[in-house]
Parts: C-alpha cells; structure tokens; sequence
C-alpha cells in the first residue's frame, strides 16, 4: 500500500478515479469512452437494480425488451426529441466483414451497405412508441406500464468513469395512459419511487423539483429530476421522469379509442436512472481511506480477519468464525470470512477499507478467551469491543446505525452547504468562494437562466418540491419570482 | 378466440409462430431480424436468468459488464475466431448524426467518422481478453470467473423468434486458469449446471456431449454442447461450454508466472445459453392449444377464475379466494387472482391455456357450499375436485406432480424417437420417414460427417457423454467407429 493516492482536499477529481481504482469497481476500456465494470463494481450496480426492480414491480411495472438498433427515421420523428440530443450516438452502416484481400485482418464488407442506417439506442422512446401504436387501439389496452433493463450509447468526447461515459446500464420506464392526470401521477410516483430509493437504500439525500425549460428532456412537456449534493459541492442528477404530454403519441399516431369510441392521443411518461447511480454513491460517502458503502447497498456487509500465530490459535478462531457467521447468516447478513494466509491483516485492513466494507471484525485468541471480537466501525472509523453472545443481533442494529447515520452525515452536509442568497453579487461571490446549492429568486426566462450560467457556469439544478419558499425578485433582473430555485454547479 | 391456430401436425412452424403470438411472448420488431420481448415472455426469461445467475454465483463466479462495442482490429486477433463466424455483425462507422441541409429528418455526419470501426459484440471473448490481459500477471491472479449478463448481435438474414434473432439476450461466461486440467474441469462443470438447469427446471431432458471438430466454436479446442429432442423430431442445441486452450491467451498475449516465476500462457473457457431458451421451452411442451410452462419457470403458476352471476355469489367468492391466495402466497407459489368483470370465465380459460399456465382453479357458489374447487391442469388438461382444506400443500404437490410429468412426458417422448441404425440406407429411408435423434457409427473424419450433412441434412449433434456404446464400423465408410454418435436435423 505504498502508492500515494489523492484526499479529497488536495485533488477532488483524482481522489474519484484513485478510489474506483482502490476500490476495484472500474476501469476505462480501451474502447474511446466505455468503461468495463469490474466484479466488485458490478455486485453494487446488481444490489440497486434488484432493488428497484422490486419496487417497479411492485408499482404495476413489467419488464420487456426492445431492439438495441433503431431506424435513423425514427429519431427524428418527434422533431424536438432529435434536436435534444440524439445526435451524437453510434451509426451502424453495415451487417458484414470480410477478408482483406490485400493482407491479414478484416475490412467492411462495402457490399454489406444498410439502406437505412440504424442507431444504437440513445434512449428508447422512439422505439418502443413505435411498438405502442401496434398494441395500443382502445381503451382497455391502457395503461401500459412498462420497463426495461439496457444498455445505451451517447458518444461523449470527455469520459468520466460512472458518471459520463459513452456506454452506460440503465433502466428506463415507458408507460402509456388514456388520461393526461394519470400521466402526471406516474411520472410523480416514480420520482417518488426514484428519491426513497436514494435516501433509504443509497443513504443520500435528495431535493425533488421540476427541471427549468431548457434543461428538460428532449421530447417532454415536463421533466421532474432528484439532485444530489457531492461532497464538492456540486449537484448530481440522479434519476429523471419525464411527463411527455403527447408528443410521442402523436409522432407515431398513436390513438386509443375512449369508452364512447372517440379516438383520442395517448399520454406518455419515461423515467430512467442509471450507472451514474455508482458516481453518486461514491461522491457522497467516501474518504480519503477510500470507499464508504452504505450497508443496504454493500454486497459484503462484515468482513472478519483472523490475527494468529499460530496453528492452535487459527483453529479456535475458525470454530468461532464458523459460529458467528452462521449466526450472521441466518439474519441475512452478507458476511465474508477473509482467511486468506497469504496476506496480512494490515495489508487486509487497508483493502476492506479501500473497498467500504461497513463492518471489519477481528478476532484474536486474547478476543476470544475475553468472549469479544474487535468492531471496526467503515463510517466513524471508531473501533471497540463487542461481546460474542448475541453477537448477530448487534450487528444488525450496527448496520442499521452506520445506514442511518450516513444518511444523517449527508444532510447535515447538505445543510451547510445550502445558502440563500438574495442579490447575484452576493450569489456570484460566495460561488466563488464554495460550492454548494444557492436558494435563489429567478424572475423564470431563459435569457437570465443563460445569462447566470454563462457568467458563473452554475444552473438551475431545479425548481424545487417541498421546500417552502416566499415570493421575491429575481436576483438578476428583479422582476417577480414565485419562489427560490436551487443553483448550482453541477456533474 | 375465432381465429383458426395451426396444429402441430398441419404446420409446425406455423404453430410455433402462432403459439408465441397467442401466448404474447414477443414479436417481430420493425428493426430487421430484431425481437421485441413482451412482458409475458420477458418474465420467464427473468425466471431463467435469476436461477442460471444463483447458480454461476453457487459455482463461484462473479458478474461484471464490458463495452457493447468491439475494436474490428480484435476480431482478427485469434485466427480461427474470425473465420468461424464473426463476419455477420453490425459495424459501426460513424459517432454523430446532423439535421440534413437539404430538408427535413436527420443524416450521417460525413466528419465524423471513426477511425476504426466498431463491431457491436457477436460474443465477448476478444474484448474480455485484453481486459484479462491488464488483469493477469501472476498465479495469485487466477482463476478468473467471471459472468456477462449481455445483448449480442449478430446479423441473421432468416430470423425466427427466440430461434434465431440478429440480437438476442445471452449470458457469456469467460474464465481464465493455470492449468489446462482446471480448465477443462470448469468447462463439464458449467455443461452440467446447464443440464442439471434444463432438466430440473425446464423439465427438458437433453443428452450431453462434445462437438465434432468441424462444428466446434471458432476458436476452441473442444466445445461442450446439451442438445434437447423438439417435438418435430428435430435437434436444439441448447447450451454450449467451450474449452479454448490457450488460443485466446496467445492471441492477446496473457501471461500468468507460477510460484517458480516462471512464464505461462493462460488457459480459458467460455460457456452461454441464450434467450433461444425460450423457443427450446416453448417447442418441448406445448400443445395445440398453446404454451405449457413447467412449474419452476411459470411467471403465474396458479390462474383463480370467479364463477358467478350475482354480486352476493362474487362476494362470497372474494373472501374465499382472499384466503386461498394467502396460503398460496405463504407458500411460495406465484397466484393470481383474474377477477376482470369484462371477460367471460370461458374467454379466460382459453386465454390462461394459451399463456400456458399450469394450474386454472374454478370457483362457483356451488364448489364453495361443498368445500371444494375446480382444478384444471395444463399439462394433461384433466378437471377434477379439490378440498379446500389445506389447499396449499395440495396446489403445491399438485405443483410438483406437473413438473414432473412434463419431463418424464418429455423423455418417453425422446426415447421413441430415439433410433439405432446400422446402415447408411436404413438412416436415410428412416430419417426420410420420420426425425428423431439416430445414433449411428462414424469412422471420425470431416468428409463422411460433410457427405452425410449434405446428402441427408442431417448432422452430428455431439459426441455423446454417458450414453454406453460399443465399437463398431462406420455407416459409411465400414471405417472403424469408437462408439455411437447422436445425428439428427436440427435448428
Ligand atoms: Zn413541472
Ligand atoms: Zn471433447
């Protein structure tokens, strides 16, 4: 462990790509911007997905699956969705190979040419609405509620591992309804959806609101989104939900017929959250020692290390390692007995640590004849004495603990970040100074959401859900201002 | 339910397209040779991916997730790969689309062109190992077991559904080893968590064995292979598990040093089933009136249909079903109650057949005033009586009763159609008659197996394992023959 990794105060961004590192979650590929996800990496994205998966289900969701290619036409069938942003995705132009004529290897097969070249999914609205219009005539076809668990492609020229990458897994929801109330509460329900599984199982806290016009999805009447705050202060979008009116409906003429048989469009809702789900995760909790995983997400919750000897002592210890954790397994605690002889408990203290294990328990023979193993506590980094009677109980309150307490760090941190601030040279100051989320009146034009970001590089993160605010006046132009929005810098 | 479905015997492929259509299983896209998955069929797909996944896991093998896109340079790295098959793929060529100067909708940007083309992944062996490349360096490194859960392509010009697709769903399992012993280990251990899946889940009875040379994966040094009996005679490969020497490790040039620090090329396996699963499920079991699902993989395993005609009568019904579900529910066992007042009982019935649900419970005012229920079994379509008393554990038996007989119904069927030959004429006139697995003799050498695919279309299957044959001669040639081999017309 004698390299030298970045803290966070010396150099934010490499701390970020030395931890994923440390930690053994990903790596770039040599493929321009697709990052290969590792084992460790991977057990992490696999717990979330279960987890929502479960709760999209037990909403009404099913999941299906949609062709990964898309018919260029299709793109540009809802004219506002195409300028948005699928414009810089992977063409696929031809179906063949073939030798090299001219030497080892092989070319494009230039016989192989496709009439009309496909896309590689960006996203699936275009897709699946295509889809829709087969299956949707009347009514009783409606709601149609539906997921899917997939991989996409937007060409990035600047990667960053989990959070900008040219490749990344997400989910993405596409549901269809006869009313446009309906609509609009299923895009409510799953941000509502998308923000408890943030706080409860990813211990993060997020604020709920509307994206500003020109931040919304291409395609959308309305974009709702949860924001994050990093430890740098800046701001994550960490899922969006899209009320999409009826705009795809009518980009591909899809209309149900009512109770009374009157043909009417169809509303539309997506919603989707993804791999910069690890990025999030990663940027609220660490430290300079590494990863912090909050135990709801940790595929290994307790790590116990053996320190012995001798031969004698190791045997002892295994008899009481093979009891606790059948203990700790019976209570659903994912528990990893590392006995690995070829490696030193230092060295193993330094990589449980790197990798967030919430809970390292380590057992001498002194520990056992005193009936207490060693706690060592990822969160607080506090170590004690735990008694062995019992012991499977007091993990789960610890884990239970180090969860919530995570949860309560994360706010607490948010709390003083957050600042409201009433004139722009006071915003534009302070910005400078640190980062955070600026509670701030905005008089609800684009010219002066262009003109902050332009001078200050922070935007609207959102218009804020639930966070109770007086009217006032813009802190740029003064004109009228129904309520403060958040500002910040954002990933 | 007016519309005329082929049988089996009028046009099994016909039948076979009908029964995913009526079964709502999945379509064809627009996208060309392109699969949609629908719920229904997605969801027994996910019921197969969540027991192959605990098993790879029980094995000791890890997920993780690399790039979709492959540089067309490591395509030719291993020789014989690219021969084989990896010429029929999607390529991509360009990164950006642009809004056309010369009127409406969208076109290829000219600018940007990539200077290598990608390839959308046929299968993942040459970008796994440049990845295992930077992964290896010593014994300490290996063996690495790792799993993709993954979409492939790979362009197909006569496309049938979950058959063959230009993508499908798949998993890739790639691993790497010290030792050529360990390696092949690993390849019959992964062949016989497919076989033991397949018959204990799929309750379909397949014979193990290897592939001949000439049908072998590009690549390997010896293919594993399950082939299952369809019941149109014909012969399914449904999983295959690659020993690939060291070809891949010297092709990407991976190393490992053992203890003495010595240098040695690194051995592999590679081993995947698909979602053409679905299609070896579908034409196992399923009858003319629609799908049969096995038990262990039936999204719904239990269908509870309301027979009344006053409020009263469906009240009653209610809280008895209300009770039923919870014993069911408690044990396990996926019910679900179809009380849609739009639909009549008879329409229901046929429509919970055609989804090929297991087990239809009737309950009417009169079964409830005598403490019983209507059982229908999907299986062997018999109606019988059931007490209400401890009606769990009956449906539960029941359950099991079902799995049951659908593999043996499967092996009675494969043993029938399984034929001893001895002659080339008899082979031919039989095979002409009817199809079936035929064991026959074969001197080993490419131009019989060639003259026999050519002539009759039939071809070897595999090599059988645990299948005890005598030496023989050659059906052919009168070549000397070791044992058997499994011929048979195949999908
Ligand atoms: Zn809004
Ligand atoms: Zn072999």
């Amino acid at each position: 462990m004698s390299q030298k990794y970045a803290t966070r105060a010396e150099d934010y961004s490499k701390w970020y790509n030395d931890l994923i590192s440390r930690a053994d979650l990903a790596e770039h590929s040599d493929v321009k911007g697709m990052m290969v996800i590792k084992p460790y990496g991977y057990a992490i994205w696999e717990n979330m997905r279960d987890i929502l998966d479960a709760k999209f289900k037990e909403t009404g969701h099913q999941n299906a699956y949609f062709p990964l290619l898309i018919p260029k036409s299709y793109l540009s069938k809802e004219a506002s969705h195409i300028e948005g942003f699928a414009k810089e995705c992977a063409v696929v132009t031809h179906y063949r190979l073939m030798s090299d004529p001219n030497g080892g290897g092989v070319i494009v097969d230039p016989s192989a040419k496709l009439e009309e070249e496909l896309i590689v999914r960006p996203t699936s609205e275009t897709i699946i609405w295509n889809s829709y219009k087969k299956w949707i005539q009347s009514y009783r076809d409606l709601p149609i509620l539906i997921n899917q668990w997939a991989n996409v492609v937007r060409w990035e020229m600047k990667t960053r591992l989990f959070l900008r990458t040219s490749e990344f897994l997400w989910q993405e929801g596409h549901t269809a309804h006869a009313t446009k109330e309906e609509a609009i509460k299923e895009t409510e329900q799953m941000l509502d959806v998308y923000a408890e599984f943030a706080e409860t199982y990813m211990a993060m806290p997020v604020i709920k609101g509307h994206k500003t016009e020109s931040e919304r999805f291409a395609g959308a009447d309305d974009t709702y989104c949860i924001e994050s705050m990093m430890q740098d202060g800046k701001a994550l979008q960490a899922g969006t939900s899209h009320f999409l009116g009826q705009n795809f409906a009518k980009a591909f003429d899809v209309k149900y017929s009512d109770a009374q048989g009157k043909l009417e469009y169809v509303w539309a809702t997506s919603w989707g959250v993804s791999t910069r789900l690890m990025g999030a995760l990663i940027m609220t909790h660490s430290d300079d020692e590494g990863l912090v995983l909050p135990p709801a997400l940790a595929p290994i919750q307790v790590v116990i290390v053996p320190i012995y000897r001798t031969d004698e002592e190791l045997q002892l210890i295994n008899d009481a390692v093979a009891k606790i954790t059948a203990e700790l397994k019976d209570l659903k605690v994912k528990v990893k007995y590392d006995s690995d002889d070829q490696k030193r408990p230092g060295w193993k203290f330094a990589e449980h640590e790197a990798k967030g294990v919430p809970v390292r328990l380590a057992i001498g023979p002194r520990d056992l004849a005193n009936g207490v193993v060693e706690i060592a506590r990822r969160d607080t980094k506090e170590k004690y004495a735990m008694n062995i009677d019992n012991i499977g109980h007091s993990i789960v309150e610890l884990l239970a603990d180090i969860q919530s307490n995570l949860f309560q760090r994360a706010i607490q941190f948010r709390k003083e970040n957050m600042h409201e601030v009433d004139t722009y040279e006071e915003f534009k100051t302070q910005l400078e100074k640190v980062g955070g989320f600026y509670l701030a009146h905005w008089d609800g034009t684009k010219e002066t959401e262009a003109k902050i970001k332009e001078e200050t590089k922070a935007t609207i993160r959102c218009i804020p859900i639930g966070i109770p605010s007086e009217t006032g006046r813009c802190m740029v132009t003064g004109a009228p201002s129904k309520g403060r929005v958040v500002f910040a810098k954002a990933y």
